[in-house]
């Protein structure tokens, strides 16, 4: 890498199913300069999250796909290299939305300023960031645990899940974590603290997810769907709440991959039955209102030493797809970032 | 019938799919006697709704199934015959739970005096009973429809769907009816008053709900599922509401039924993207705080003549089995009551 040229990604096709390298395309560009009222930004991390996979296909969701052709969106840690903005200095490490690219522009709209005093940089794109957030706003607001109740999370090892589990302990509920592997689940249940993790790789997964769960399971926050959903449901107590935050084991299906047997009757029928609440939300919807008491409230709990995270870092930004890709079938382990200058 | 037998009809197999007459035995058994502090009661009108397929099944539900054997739950309007409670006297008019016989006893538990000057004593089962408030409490507590929006609802000539869209219009939103052929269709837009109605027979029901819904959908009251769900699910708006109140599309299925394609990721993306809430329910919830004011409100409105009703009369209890499969069917028009005595 060059301080005269900008590796950036590009999205080269829309992936059919599982997202291929050669959807991607790397490539060099003249480094922008920046103009009057601009900053010039250096990427440090980038964020690599499931809801990518949404932001590349074509289909209709929160915000338009990117299209053919432009450098893949993503959040970003990044050092202001040039500031011809009156607000920004040189050196200012801020919190921004650059994509998978090495320098962007900015007018200084969505850029936040990190203290590194407080917690790592890369952070504000995990555990104190915009995965943080999501667990923290989807379980207090739909999930609304009581103490003593069971909350059970997957991907409890990842970015989303591993908060939502601590935050549940925080706020005196049980957590119950489901995670892919005996090295994962280990890291919930003795790094992250959770009472119990479940091994989805099981032959008998769906009868251990049972024996975890003695009381039933209150709020379900779902994330990956798939076979994981089948064993929770039988589960889920009356006036259950499920927040609806993420269904990684769906994001490279078609239309055309999801053959039968029909569960939808099933599920509905368990949703009347046992008067549950489904509700899906993407993090943006509490972000104004929310936010500064997540950052305070967060903050004091890592402060403390109670609530813990685990990073996944991915050096140099050609990795990117491959990492990518892997976080679709769930090769990270800990929240997945890109690290592209120290 | 005498009035020295007691014509019952129970329960004699547990439906397979479709209920089948010979699931349901008639029976005489003697008239019981009163004992102290209890009352017989001579049935009137009994109530059959679609519920009544969930508790004549094995499958858990937010009540023990009915055994092989025993006289079939459901509501009833009675009059009292013979009084031996101090708070009952002979020729009051109940509301009751006799179920599907001729005469039962009870010692007033549950029991409510209807006064016919407000209403014929049969709407006690209908607009202003467990169906009304079913409507009532869903629509207002889940669907919460603002001023201007689309409220949508299926079997919409029926019981709980023709009061959940006039509860709608009369809360400012517009209403638009799903029912199953040109007579019932006719019903709901010209006695009614929705805004809209859709045959959903029709081969192009889909398109036809979109040009009704050209704002979007914002509250599906979902109360029949099937592929009305499908046409529904594409129409619904960010944030949409959906009070899951009943599912008779799947009464009768059994789970070896639920061939593919498989419908739930779809729904579930959808849930995700559109930030959609479902929410099962079973009237009983909110009876206790909201009872009152239903019928406060609802008695109000029908004096003012803005909230209308149909039944569907069947004469004879011998009728009744036949005329709860036929409402499986969706072959009643308007709330279906069996009378059994003037």
């Amino acid at each position: 890498m060059s301080d005269t040229q900008n590796l950036r990604v590009i999205l080269a096709s829309r992936p059919v199913g599982r997202p291929k390298p050669s959807d991607f395309r790397i490539e060099q560009a003249p480094v922008p300069t920046p103009g009057d009222g601009q900053v010039l930004l250096e990427v440090l991390y980038l964020s690599l999250d499931p809801y990518m996979r949404w932001r590349i296909s074509a289909a209709k969701s929160y915000a338009p796909p990117i299209d053919i052709g432009d450098v893949i969106v993503g959040g970003t840690v990044a050092r202001v290299k040039t500031s011809r903005h009156p607000e920004w200095r040189e050196g200012d490490i801020v919190l921004s939305d650059a994509g998978w690219q090495q320098y962007a522009l900015s007018d200084g709209t969505g850029l936040r300023r990190l203290d590194p005093a407080i917690a790592p940089p890369s952070t504000a794109l995990g555990v104190l960031g915009m995965p943080g957030m999501t667990a923290y706003a989807g379980l207090l607001n739909i999930g609304q645990p009581k103490p003593g109740e069971t909350v059970v999370v997957a991907a409890a090892s990842g970015a989303v899940g591993s908060v939502v589990g601590q935050i549940a302990r925080l706020k005196g509920a049980r957590a119950v974590g489901i995670a892919g592997g005996p090295e994962k689940c280990a890291f919930v249940k003795n790094e992250l603290g959770f009472d119990a993790v479940v091994d989805h790789q099981a032959p008998d997964f769906a009868q251990k997810l049972a024996e975890a769960c003695p009381d039933g399971i209150d709020v379900y926050f779902e994330n990956v769907s798939g076979h994981v959903w089948d064993a929770v449901v039988p589960l889920l107590n009356d006036f259950a709440r499920v927040p609806v935050c993420g269904l990684i084991a769906n994001y490279n299906d078609g239309p055309a991959t999801s053959s039968g047997p029909d569960r939808l009757p099933a599920t509905m029928r368990e949703i009347l039955a046992k008067s549950i609440t489904l509700r899906g939300f993407i993090v943006y919807e509490f972000m104004e209102a929310q936010q500064d008491a997540f950052l305070r409230e967060a903050g004091q709990w890592i402060k403390e030493g109670k609530l813990r995270w685990r990073e996944d870092v991915v050096d140099g930004l050609e990795q990117a797809p491959d990492a990518f890709i892997g976080l679709l079938e769930g090769r990270n382990f800990g929240k997945l970032v890109v690290r592209l200058a120290k």
